[in-house]
């Protein structure tokens, strides 16, 4: 029996996210069909963790077991050529029998990217949210900051969601603009669910002075859905890499 | 009577090009019904040029004639407010009454985005071609070179190009790589039918190996088009900008 580990890039447009729903075509179930084309018969395909519908990945890792001896290069070209274009295996590899896409990961990067212009972006609306007000980076930089260590974050996860505790850990909150884009990369050990797009979306109203970055050290010492900002929509959210215990860096590829 | 000149931006993708066809929609006949929600009635509007079914603008100037005094911001907000997401009017202004958008512009440039790559791009398969093959950018450049000038490109025109002369003026084509992306940007005075999509598709196979940069040159001094390359896929061609002799130069947005 071997274990293969998938890099998978998609563009989430056109789905209800990576995991298997009643309610649209997942990521998930398109590429266990491609994978039984190559194979013959369904097999599981775990991933790294879900994404919201809507939601993109650069790199998204994703693991299944298979005793076919098919050579690793089909899991690539053979599988691609059963996939629609906005989904694509990046590569493949064997990996141990106990690696787990799910619980082992070290730490995740997400990047969410807002388009700042009054005026929208036909070649940018698929990928990113527009926003029209003027935004101070720099309070939004130190806002970002105090996102960064051990903290509660109630107050950045869905009124659904289902996690156990609400304790995450960020690694790092990086804030850039390259004209009319401005990108946050957050990097941590997990997240809640919408917890990058309510941060995203906390960060946006400090950067339009409706709060004032001190408001976010209050809201992870007192947490309170309530008093945080918008859940930014899922478009400009993406998956850049997540990185594993042993060498396996999965890097942007762009 | 106001002379109105738009800057529009579209993902070409869902269109059968700018002008209006039979055989699809077209980028013109949107704007065209969506100005048509705010003016009252339907007006020509008139671009710099065509754009083929799946090529991008970023910036495609275009001129209408009104006798409406309605604001001009109402040109741009107003009239996105009725256009699908994929096409954005970017500004309006008013010009003289003997501005020509299509005779008058004094030098334009498209680029062409190649995604060199083994893998295809589910993020970038919009907006580039997808060449598996190594190239060698040195060779691309010094083919490139020989495209500057005036020269007769009727190597480099569609089968169905309807051009009284195929003598073109190419002021510049300049490559660039960034990661899997190569850019070539090719400013000229006007273009062919294609002619930017062959000139790609040359230089590329120059890239391959398969023709010496001076192949370029020949192909230039005895034009045959049985000789020059493929015709590289439209949705790797946007147009940047379009420049206008008095100040109106109308700059790539990002």
């Amino acid at each position: 029996m071997r274990t293969i580990k998938l890099i998978i890039q998609y563009d989430g447009t056109n789905y209800c996210g990576w995991q298997e729903q009643t309610n649209g075509i997942s990521i998930q179930e398109t590429v266990e069909l491609a994978l039984a084309k190559i194979l013959g018969k369904r097999v599981r395909v775990q991933s790294s963790g879900r994404t919201d519908a809507g939601v993109h990945a650069v790199a998204m890792p994703a693991v299944f077991r298979t005793e076919s001896t098919i050579p690793l290069k089909a899991f690539v070209d053979g599988v691609n050529t059963h996939l629609p274009q906005d989904i694509a295996i990046q590569s493949a590899e064997e990996v141990p029998a106990d690696f787990r896409a799910i619980g082992g990961a070290r730490a995740k990067t997400y990047r969410y990217t807002i388009y700042n212009s009054p005026i929208r972006s036909p070649l940018n609306c698929r990928t990113s949210w527009q926003v029209r007000d003027t935004l101070d980076l720099q309070a939004m930089r130190q806002a970002a900051d105090y996102f960064v260590g051990e903290h509660d974050f109630a107050a950045f996860r869905g009124a659904n969601c289902s996690a156990v505790t609400s304790h995450r850990r960020i690694d790092a909150v990086l804030i850039n603009q390259q004209g009319a884009f401005i990108t946050i990369d957050v990097t941590g050990g997990g997240f809640l669910k919408y917890m990058v797009r309510i941060m995203a979306g906390t960060l946006v109203d400090v950067g339009r002075g409706r709060f004032a970055p001190e408001h976010v050290a209050t809201l992870l010492a007192e947490p309170d859905r309530q008093r945080s900002g918008v859940t930014a929509p899922p478009q400009g959210l993406c998956l850049l890499q997540v990185v594993y215990p042993d060498k396996s860096v999965m890097q942007k590829t762009e």
